[in-house]
């Protein structure tokens, strides 16, 4: 491994979620966000909508930005140049994501220079419709994730990731036998533990009824939380494209769509 | 505008597209790939497929990292635990998008710190079943881009981007009048046109059959390269669904669903 200051920013970041009383500055936020603006993009998709109202913001953060994928913004532009959008919602949304994503990613890796802590909160895009209403959202925009930020309040170590075997592959996607899997499972679990995350977290992914809770917090963990989610959350369809058609975006096949 | 390594890392980022014969280090591309892996996640669903050759990779880049959205390797660590995926498709990639872009953009930043240059290919979801063939991806492993990255042949000034203004709202999303889009507008094409991009670049979006060519290196700029494009372009949903689909991720609404 090599480092300098950029890298030891990336390694030693993690989610903050308690927040100091001090307000960052308007520079300090005009940094953040232009730092975001920088990142790459396949057409300036991502925009940001900021609240600085601690009382309703996650772990009353003094910084909460929706970050939104925002087409109506290019339809603008667009119009102004004659053309009109005929990309599909579909494909636009797939480099609409990457847009916001970098730039949100942009933000956190700034941020974190700056000496704030953050946290991303991945369930905007399941209540776009009551986020769309509330930032007076027009269609076409739709809210992919939010971030929290502020001077960090806690100092929790960086947390643990699989082994880099498990991650980065060439020549072949790799078979992942069970020994494989299992180092993974064994490096992830063991992780987290050692930190004592989900304790101190006091929170387990609850059993759905007619499961029977048979972990505690000294053997609950990383792998045992992301079964219960996966295993047990979003399970329809429409959690996900009811939202989106809310906000104008159809992922519909052309021959099933509705005649406009 | 505050500054410090980190940020003056991400704000002098620009696309590479020419890269020096050096070979980047087994160290460098490890610390590269270990800096994409700390990213946030929502289930650490973003991995990694390296090709090293160059005579196959673009620009003739000495890496080529396939960014993937991988829930098989999920589903193969909860199937450890005895639990089996019933987030939908449609749900699971939104998270999944998230965590391998933030873990791309973690790598473009670490690589900037380090010397390199990197690139986004954003066509490879469109091309995903050749990808998938080509990598030996299993179901529900999905290419969602891809990072051309080596040591830099050419110094490019970081590119224009939007008034901050028209990319971060406070209190409700702004109106957008003409004025404040012309603004935006004038900044993305005076500046494109200020560093000749397109020029040096070579190369206009071509108009399809009936539109009239207008435009000369002169004046064609950021703004008329959108609107070609989104205008133009992957207009067909099943271009973008179709792919998804090979992959093994279903985005029809439960109601449309084949019986299993």
């Amino acid at each position: 491994m090599i480092t300098n200051s950029v890298i030891e920013a990336l390694l030693r970041r993690k989610s903050i979620r308690k927040y100091a009383d001090r307000d960052p500055s308007d520079e300090v936020v005009e940094t953040i966000a232009r730092c975001g603006q920088q990142a790459p993009f396949a057409a300036q998709l991502g925009s940001l909508f900021l609240s600085r109202d601690r009382a309703s913001n996650p772990f009353g953060a003094p910084l909460l930005f929706t970050v939104l994928i925002d087409v109506h913004r290019l339809e603008r532009v667009m119009a102004r140049r004659g053309w009109t959008r005929v990309t599909s919602d579909a494909a636009i949304l797939v480099f609409g994501a990457q847009d916001a994503a970098y730039m949100a990613e942009n933000m956190v890796v700034a941020a974190e220079s700056l000496g704030l802590g953050s946290c991303f909160l991945g369930g905007a895009p399941f209540r776009a419709g009551a986020i769309a209403d509330a930032c007076g959202l027009p269609p076409h925009v739709f809210p992919l994730v939010q971030l929290a930020m502020g001077y960090p309040a806690e100092d929790p170590p960086p947390r643990p990731r699989y082994p880099i075997s498990f991650s980065l592959f060439e020549r072949r996607y790799p078979a992942m036998d069970d020994d494989a899997v299992d180092e993974a499972v064994r490096a992830m679990d063991e992780g987290y533990l050692a930190q004592d995350y989900y304790r101190a977290a006091g929170y387990m992914v609850p059993l759905d009824e007619g499961r029977k809770e048979t972990f505690t917090f000294g053997d609950y963990s990383w792998t045992e939380h992301m079964g219960r989610k996966w295993g047990q959350w979003l399970t329809d369809p429409s959690e996900t494209l009811d939202p989106l058609a809310r906000c104008g975006f159809d992922l519909a096949p052309t021959a099933d769509r509705p005649a406009k």
